[in-house]
């Protein structure tokens, strides 16, 4: 198995985890620290998808760690391809989410007595880290999905 | 080239696209008959993306008859790659744009007096549309990218 930079087992992968955990982890506290998000049904979906891409990165990012340093390479093909499927799905959602998040956010800013200024802030924070947590989820899954024919 | 069903050139692919093109202009009548859908972002950004992905599908749907009667498969690797490309963004606008509708409808829904169940239900509709467009899209965009090592 060569080294792609990026790919399952690498420095580059393990950084990329770790964006992906701390944007998700600062979309959930600017979503629900003293914010009655349950309200919306699109923050609850946002809530829940970072709730899944949490676990997820930080199991791979342990993973990663492993490889480095141990230098065992996790190169099974059906390991490989689990991962690529997972971030595949889970980066569709984390889009999926944050659009949702903006939409209903820009939707409340307009019509008047929703939410003030400063609330409506954090929800279009939390949008926005939502929406980097899902680019790092897809650069990912696309250095996985590079890396699976040559496995 | 060998014939991968699906995959630019073939009569699948061109049903693919057909499919990508009626379910877009549902949505966008669902959407713009009568209504004053302006007025909301996420339905403009869904009209706009929907504006791009019918002449997008068209375009390549003429392709396909072309290849499937003329028989000149058009297998260059640049326009392959520029396919996937495009297939691959529209794709991603086009969950955007579904996800963004569905949510901001969800939330008129629920607050009273924006909007009343008919047109409401044309919402919905235009975003379920929006939504297996984007499956048909992704599946066309999954296949040409299975070519592609094999130009």
């Amino acid at each position: 198995m060569e080294e792609l930079p990026g790919a399952l087992g690498t420095s580059a992968s393990l950084a990329l985890r770790l964006g992906q955990a701390i944007f998700a982890v600062a979309s959930l506290l600017f979503m629900c620290l003293g914010v009655e998000f349950y309200s919306y049904t699109a923050f609850c979906f946002l809530v829940t998808i970072m709730g899944l891409v949490i676990p997820w990165s930080l199991t791979l990012a342990v993973v990663d760690v492993f490889s480095i340093f141990v230098k065992r390479p996790a190169g099974q093909r059906g390991v490989l391809s689990i991962v690529v499927i997972g971030d595949w799905a889970l980066s569709f959602l984390s889009l999926a989410a944050s659009c949702s998040t903006a939409s209903v956010t820009s939707l409340l800013l307009v019509s008047e007595g929703f939410c003030d200024a400063k609330l409506c802030t954090r929800y279009q924070l939390s949008s926005a880290m939502a929406f980097l947590s899902w680019f790092l989820s897809l650069a990912s899954s696309l250095f996985n999905l590079w890396l699976l024919p040559s496995v």
